[in-house]
């Protein structure tokens, strides 16, 4: 007899995935390497310690070792809000009236809100095992920085981070929950750093960006004995960490004999799709099975479908290595309309690797159509969501309703990034009609894409 | 073999209660009923049809019914975010360094972020069932109107609230969370209602009050066709629902052979302290065992400690029907410092006679003192507290550093109701050293309780 599948499968805490899984090993083409923005030279372990953690980085190089052991510090602490449910969507499976079979693993039940404390409880464990004093990072909207607090006052170890000035401002609930954590949030362009003197200098009563945040949070690092930089998406070693969320959808999956048809994730940075799908991946590439995985991205930032594979910065400021991906190109920045997340000009080279070789397939959304999908996943299933997440629901219940129509029972899984309790000035904007759709021109991103580097794209 | 204790007990969905357990039945003296304010006889279930749920006031007057059965609909939602985990504190014993062990239900992990949302469905699918079209309440910071906002969404039925002006102006967050799932929010005082209208021409530019709220949503109930007045609090149907809290904790307790000792809730208008502990005083009622209940209400608002056992009004409009509580008057407001939430300035009659009886002990707390206790959860257990829950916490604290003092090794349990997303502007009080302890003066309580009303205390 078939088993009843619960609302929300909850695996054992004897059952969380001891060791993370990294895709690279069963790639046949390997992402390509981070190269020098100065001569486009490939990074080397010694050359990159300096700003980041040692063991990090040789998780970053290493494309070859398909496991790697969750340290124990970790895997208690991966206990405090781990295992996450993957839930049975009941609710809206009914509301849609669909015969598909809809899952999602829910990563937003802890204080961070979204799946980045797993990658961030991973970081700051290698920070402190190294003996350092503290991490610097940047953060925008806050849930990076919220996670890396989080994760800092486990392991007693300092935290420092720059946040965009106009977040600063405007998002000060983020803020807050950062300094209750104990971390020291400066919004930047701040007078602690010489690139932050300089911009201020340059650009007085700026607002700031992403890209002059990551610049002073790296000049921080390295310029104070006893810190690094860490980040929170886009790196190999982000993507590995988050395999976690894949491992245990894979078992909870598996201890229902569930067979899933289509997996589904929003991408950003790709830290989320990249974790959620990785094991998933791997089947595929080791031909021993074949998903449907689509990744969402927003209409406004559309990365996969109309960027190119090239070799680009990671930052704005262009003082970053370069990272062969999916690129709209360092200098394009989706239209202030944009209330969606997901803003980052690229993607992971790992997943900008998959999608070349035609291992999934992206979508891009147009933010009403998301929001509304927000509201009636939170209407159903009782979750706000995180506005980034609800890219996933957005394609999820579209291929839903394609089975209503076609009267397929597939199995569709996606990944619930986060919560939108802190996103409510873009929920407000929809309740009160204000949000648009605006989808850059061509133009705008052939603009945009001449400024590529010309190292790596010769 | 004594069983390993997970980090979260989470029962089955099958084992979720599937009856409320009323204490009243095992009261040996009932709580004093609700009486007219006109001419103090007590209310009949006519009188209060007009007002309330009929369903719902057949559970307000029902002394002797010890188990309500939980309607198959409301059981079923339940399973959207229940059972909710009791969690074994690990992280925070090891932080304190005590031989005591601490545990704690969390009912915070839904969008209305508390455990109002077990009452609110339950009134919700009453209203449906009788026909009705939909609710009006009022809410101060919002919990109880999200909750209501959510259970009306899912039942469609239409939900208006009543925000006190002044909140719906600072806390738009709230509030887009409530629009988001359909409900009308109007900032109190209005021109929707007589008494708004008639409250804005006599003090022009209020930013309103929670007793005007009440007054509104009661004159929108009952001059609306279709429509009755839900409360999220102190009524004796509410403590009913909420057992399920209670019953859920000694479940899981029970799984592991776990026998508390000591436990411990907040205080505001009691429905979280009395569904916590209902199934626990009830076996202190029926003789079958004993327990310390500990009742936690703030410093600046010290209903049990300071206040006296009298009827009064449950509003400050003076409209509402009296009950037999211990109150500091109708009239009390405390200080405009005071950021912990718990603000009324009653009790429950259930647990008020509870108290009366002997069966509990009240403890009295200052907010920095409060705060510096969620700070301290937050960073151990990785969970950020609503202030209301930090009440409970902090005297968690204390008994389990009682026990580091003397050796022993007690079972403490405490139920975190809720998380403090939406309460960030309190924490940044805390964390910028703003934030002072105001206590009342002696005078101030004597001066607001020469204000109780004649009936039921002559």
């Amino acid at each position: 007899m078939e088993k009843k599948i619960p609302y929300k499968i909850y695996l054992g805490e004897d059952e969380i995935p001891t060791q993370w899984y990294n895709m690279r090993a069963d790639m046949k083409t390997k992402p390509a390497p981070l190269i020098s923005p100065a001569d486009g030279h490939a990074l080397t372990l010694e050359e990159m310690n300096p700003i980041f953690c040692e063991e990090l980085n040789k998780q970053e190089l290493d494309n070859d070792t398909a496991y790697f052991d969750i340290p124990a510090p970790v895997l208690e602490f991966y206990k405090m809000y781990r295992p996450s449910p993957l839930v049975r969507a009941y609710f809206l499976e009914k509301a849609l009236g669909t015969p598909a079979k809809i899952y999602y693993k829910f990563e937003g039940n802890n204080t961070s809100g979204s799946h980045k404390l797993n990658s961030s409880i991973a970081q700051a464990y290698y920070a402190k095992a190294q003996g350092l004093k503290g991490v610097t990072t940047e953060t925008g909207a806050g849930q990076w920085g919220t996670a890396l607090s989080m994760a800092c006052a486990y392991f007693g170890l300092d935290c420092k981070v720059y946040m965009v000035k106009v977040s600063y401002e405007q998002k000060p609930f983020r803020r807050e929950v950062m300094r209750t954590y104990g971390a020291t949030v400066t919004p930047s362009p701040s007078q602690t750093t010489e690139v932050g003197r300089k911009i201020l200098a340059d650009h007085p009563g700026t607002t700031g960006s992403l890209g002059c945040a990551i610049s002073e949070a790296v000049e921080a690092a390295v310029s104070t004995p006893g810190y690094r930089y860490v980040l929170g998406s886009v790196l190999n070693q982000v993507v590995l960490h988050q395999s976690i969320i894949g491992l245990e959808t894979q078992a909870a999956l598996r201890k229902y004999d569930i067979k899933p048809d289509i997996l589904i994730g929003c991408a950003g940075g790709g830290s989320n799709l990249g974790g959620f799908a990785a094991p998933f991946f791997g089947e595929i590439l080791r031909g021993e099975a074949n998903y449907k995985i689509i990744g969402v991205e927003p209409a406004s930032c559309p990365s996969f479908t109309r960027g190119t594979f090239a070799y680009d910065f990671c930052d704005t400021g262009m003082i970053c290595p370069l990272a062969k991906m999916y690129t709209l190109g360092s200098q394009f920045i989706p239209s202030a309309n944009h209330a969606g997340g997901l803003r980052f000009h690229g993607i992971s080279p790992t997943l900008a690797q998959l999608y070349h070789d035609g291992l999934f397939e992206a979508r891009a959304v147009e933010q009403t159509a998301v929001f509304e999908a927000a509201e009636q996943f939170a209407r159903t299933e009782g979750i706000l969501p995180a506005p980034e997440s609800s890219h996933a629901i957005r394609v999820a219940i579209d291929e839903a309703l394609k089975c209503k129509e076609t009267g397929e029972e597939k199995t569709i899984v996606f990944n619930l990034t986060g919560t939108g309790y802190f996103d409510l000035y873009a929920y407000q904007q929809f309740n009160d009609k204000t949000m648009s759709d605006v989808i850059p021109s061509d133009e705008a991103i052939a603009d945009s894409l001449k400024k590529l580097p010309k190292f790596g794209n010769e």
